[in-house]
């Protein structure tokens, strides 16, 4: 019997892949969940119990949040990146990992055969499908749900059929959670014109007195918070727990996807928020006008292949070398205040922060340099506009 | 006696030169100052009262709100430029028409010489010198407090020697207001790590119920407010004394001095913030994936050559095309919600939605494509890809 | 019967397809060739004469020279477009209008079917195809040689047997001739270690002695060769004759293609060698440093986008607006000298040209400023650095 | 007496400076040249012999040809790097790596004074005063031709009647010589529309006879002529010595001073061409297109930077980060023919070829798909613009 590694999350469409490639197809399912920071130990216990029922012959859960981090979350700290200035990337930067793990995890079993759940007309087969052929060539991809174009009711009758009597009511907002960010889709993101209510996304605003907070990074990584020093990975799930209390980091991001037509998904991400938007400032204070200029562009460049699935593409090894170089000084303590919705950025301490140096203060006084200093580096400043104007004339 | 235009604000500084460039030095003073939006009519009169006093021969005050915003204003919205993610670019913009309305109004009355105000320590030295010289080569420019790195005490003593007796008690912060936005600078933005505080804000926060707002949009400009329609200037005054009554808009920039050294500096623009995320957004509705892509780096380029002073480089009126081309589809309205200190983008309503094609929908259905449609182009997609781990072996 | 519009050639692959689409699959074939400057008037008679034979109902010749240039090629010049800094995407630029063109006739005669002779394997299939879908997706697309992968002894027998008795001979190199250059494949362009002998080029070497020419451009337009006016298509056509005599222009350029595979191709292309690098010699005599550095980015984009066939996104008329505006003072006469398989420019003269303003001299003497204000200049340009190292240390 | 160090290279300026600044000032001289490949040991003996004659204290000849190739020229290398497409940075360069050798020189001894000969008129007085500054800003900087913008017959003047008798016959033709090429200036130069005769060339044409020639690169680093291993600078060094026999490498750079001014300069620098376009070549057929779009801009950049003096920006290192990470698969064979005046690169050998996988051949069959994925990913690759030209209407 042929082995076939399923990519599991324990939803409807991969529990009608799991029924229908075991049953139907006489595929041996071996079901796989890689965690990227979304599900408790107990929700994995549960999505076993399900594929075993389903006739997996093997549960795997394999977890990757470190993996995850290492991989990319980190860069995309110190990429500041927000798709379209919006949007962590929550979704688009697991599947990367998740994909990965699954090629791994079918080679070590000797599988000849990969399955997902994804439809035709979204982002995450591209992801998913990139990955595996590029560092699989060899395996072979097994997709019921994009080829069969089903419904949700013939998934479920299919389902009933066979002895599956689980309760798939659909929920209102489909979710997906990561360490990086919980994505949130619903009728409301369907439209361009309508928000999500307050009640579509999971975590509650249980937080309404404004309460300071500090992060401190060293080489760009966020290694405490309010002093307390632990993992990258355990601040971030930290500070998730803590900010999502004050509902922040929620935006709906509209985008273009992979294959060509505009989408729109709602998230919050309150932790991924609160460091990119602290890091940057402290890169403010801490890299050159030319740092920020180049991290800029290589930033979002990153960013834009990431969400496309390019993720192996050798270029993005290449700036990944290049954002580290440029963390060198990103380390100090950002200051910041969580207020219900929103948060501010009070300051940063940095021993690296290159305005507290004792030169010359913006627009006050000028020891550094003298009036003339001044006149003169304007005079030169101005040369080539000057014979611009002198050969063409002015404009205006 | 040798004609001086004076670029006079009615404070410390500039009634100092006018003063001393009069009576110690003799020149025939000409005040002018230039209302970018940060003077009301009762404003001007006291200016204009003071200037005469003070000895200027001629006061004049120059309308310049519209051309600000034709010239400058219009393309930082097109651009959605924010410096460094934050800042609307507000003095910096300013000063560039300043300059051009000083140096025309210099050239009219035949003057010789033009004198500023500013220290020897800032951005608007180097926004004020080069514009005149490169306009105006001919023109002398003077700069009493540059030259002499005056101190306030030693100021205000000359002033009152010579029988002048206004109050210049300092101000906590210091303010520049205008259509762009308004600046606040104070003993906190000459630190790394301390906000400012609620009362350095020259706005009050009076309103607390969230309200919605309907922005109109076409061709990139802004013009219409919950369908009155009326001029782009005109609506970003309206919209600003709307929004600010909520505190929209503050924030504190970090950026990098022309001079090279870094600068803090508080703003509250709640108009300009507005604006630009809502034409952002409209934007990621109506515009190609590259044409985002190209105008995020140009928008940034613009904003940078703009913020040094650059305004008279040719590539800003090539960039200026480019913007003004992108807009072609920018039209249509963006829906917001008002709260104290935020506001949320609900979405938007365009003719030119490339996102409502009745083509495919995201993650849903895919009626313009077939599963293998999408099949081979992930599978070509992958192409490159494959044949580099074929060569060159994965690292994964 | 079903009309539809076939893309000929009068080769091998399209005399297969007009055969076998109005014998064997019953269609009205409408046979339309193309002409972007790679046909004589000889030429396109012997290929009416062959369509008609082989079962077209009609055959039209539509000449887009002039169309080929107002669209393309005049902003080729403009952007200095070289790809991989080597090739100027003779024949990418030459699909995007032949595909335009076609639709237009097709729309014009109600075809509801479009063929084209293109392989599965390379560039042009994509740029046909994306442009006949995305001007009209209602035209059905089809590709016998792509679908089949028929082998040319297969395409020959078949002709044969339905009694056309051309040669089909191969040449040993195949030839693509055009207004902006001719591509040139053959055993050695399939390997990546050869280099193509002299008889794989078309033109032949039969100037030996160097000659002056004098180029005159007008807002970045070849308006006149030596002093003689003419339309720049005439001029493009009349240089390429006088130049290639010279050998001049030949390379291979080795590329992405954009189904991710490499692909290296001969070319030839005398006129636009010698027109960018020319016009690139005055740009950098009359453009600022920011037009330059701006221009080479969107130039090198526009260049990409236009290879992959992404002709009609949006941002490509944006960067056109761009380019047409930098060319403003692009305007002057550039001096060369042809000598075998080279030129050499000598210079320019242009009244807008920033060298010759009687202002400073480089190295020499500096007119327009002091060495005080140099020093101060110099000095102020260090400040970023200086208080880098004074807070970070020095690396060296 | 005052310890000063002064940079000394045997010309006319500071041979001026060192009589005028011992004797007339009273420093204690120590007169040093860095060599960055310009110098024989020959010529080094004669700088020597005049510097004490001059009436230096001391003179040291620093050999820092390896570290400019390790700090400067191999990052040139790896990012294809001429500036405005032409110019090799031979000397903007050199002059960095002279000045961080002449600070450490200064600090070794103990000096507080730095002396150098350029004039206020130029781009090197900024390479160096900023590289002074920034490394040692307790160090004075000392410039006299600057200073007093003497004349050559001022100096020569002074010298004689101090008893300085060389001869200062002033050369027709300006010559800088170091490992990456040789700049010359002459009155030509400093017109727009003149070349430089072929006798301002320093090198002789004496080889007619086209030779091939084999360069290989190890992750980008010129490892070895035909066969022949070597240090990449030895192998600098030989393939000048080869390939100038040809007059190989000889162009005219216009380019933008740092000042603000066009400067012309002409140049020959045989290997550096050579060099840098066998290595553009090889990553052509070994890096993504990714890799090659992001190599072009970083690159350009590096250079413009590097060229203004800003080599100690942090954003420099980042990139070089960047640019080394990219190197990694670069190695193989680059075959070239030597003609006189010109080369031709012919084709390369290499594993890491993306080019030569047995996979699909461009144009011709497509093993790695089928006619159905190519039509598939087309279609897809079209949705974005047929869902444009749905809601927009087509511009065609």
């Amino acid at each position: 019997m042929s082995k076939l590694v399923l990519a599991y999350s324990g939803g409807l469409d991969t529990s009608y892949c799991a029924k229908y490639l075991s049953q139907d197809k006489g595929y041996e399912v071996h079901a796989v969940s890689v965690n990227t920071g979304g599900f408790s130990t107990k929700e994995i216990a549960s999505i076993k119990e399900k594929a075993i029922q389903l006739g997996a012959t093997t549960y795997t859960s394999i977890d990757a949040v470190q993996t995850f981090y290492d991989k990319v979350v980190k860069y995309l700290i110190f990429g500041n990146v927000l798709k379209n200035n919006t949007y962590p990337l929550s979704v688009s930067a697991e599947r990367i990992v998740q994909a990965i793990e699954i090629v791994k995890h079918a080679k070590k079993i000797g599988a000849k055969y990969i399955a997902h759940g994804s439809t035709g007309a979204g982002n995450d087969q591209v992801r998913f499908d990139m990955i595996f052929q590029i560092i699989a060539p060899e395996i072979k991809i097994i997709t019921p749900i994009r080829d069969n174009t089903l419904a949700r009711e013939v998934e479920i009758e299919y389902l009933q059929k066979n002895g599956v009597d689980y309760s798939w009511e659909k929920a209102k907002y489909s979710i997906n959670r990561g360490l990086w960010g919980t994505s949130v889709g619903g009728e409301e993101t369907l439209t361009s014109d309508k928000n999500l209510p307050e009640s579509a996304f999971p975590s509650q605003v249980t937080e309404q007195t404004p309460s300071d907070i500090k992060l401190t990074f060293e080489k760009g990584e966020l290694v405490a918070i309010d002093g307390k020093t632990d993992t990258p990975v355990n601040n971030i799930i930290k500070l998730e727990s803590i900010a999502s209390k004050y509902g922040i980091g929620r935006d709906i991001h509209v985008g273009d996807t992979i294959i060509g037509i505009k989408g729109r998904v709602g998230f919050e991400a309150a932790a991924p928020l609160l460091i990119i938007k602290a890091h940057h400032l402290l890169e403010k204070h801490t890299l050159s006008k030319w740092q920020q200029f180049q991290k800029e562009q290589q930033g979002n460049f990153y960013g834009m292949l990431l969400h496309e699935g390019n993720y192996l593409d050798e270029v993005m090894r290449n700036i990944e070398a290049f954002l580290t170089d440029t963390q060198r000084n990103v380390s100090g303590d950002v200051l910041a205040t969580l207020h219900p919705y929103r948060f501010e950025l009070n300051g940063i301490n940095s021993k690296h922060d290159l305005m507290n140096a004792s030169f010359g203060t913006y627009g006050e006084v000028n020891k550094g340099w003298t009036a003339n200093d001044a006149k003169g580096f304007i005079k030169i400043l101005s040369n080539a506009g000057k014979i611009s104007t002198h050969v063409n004339g002015s404009h205006d």
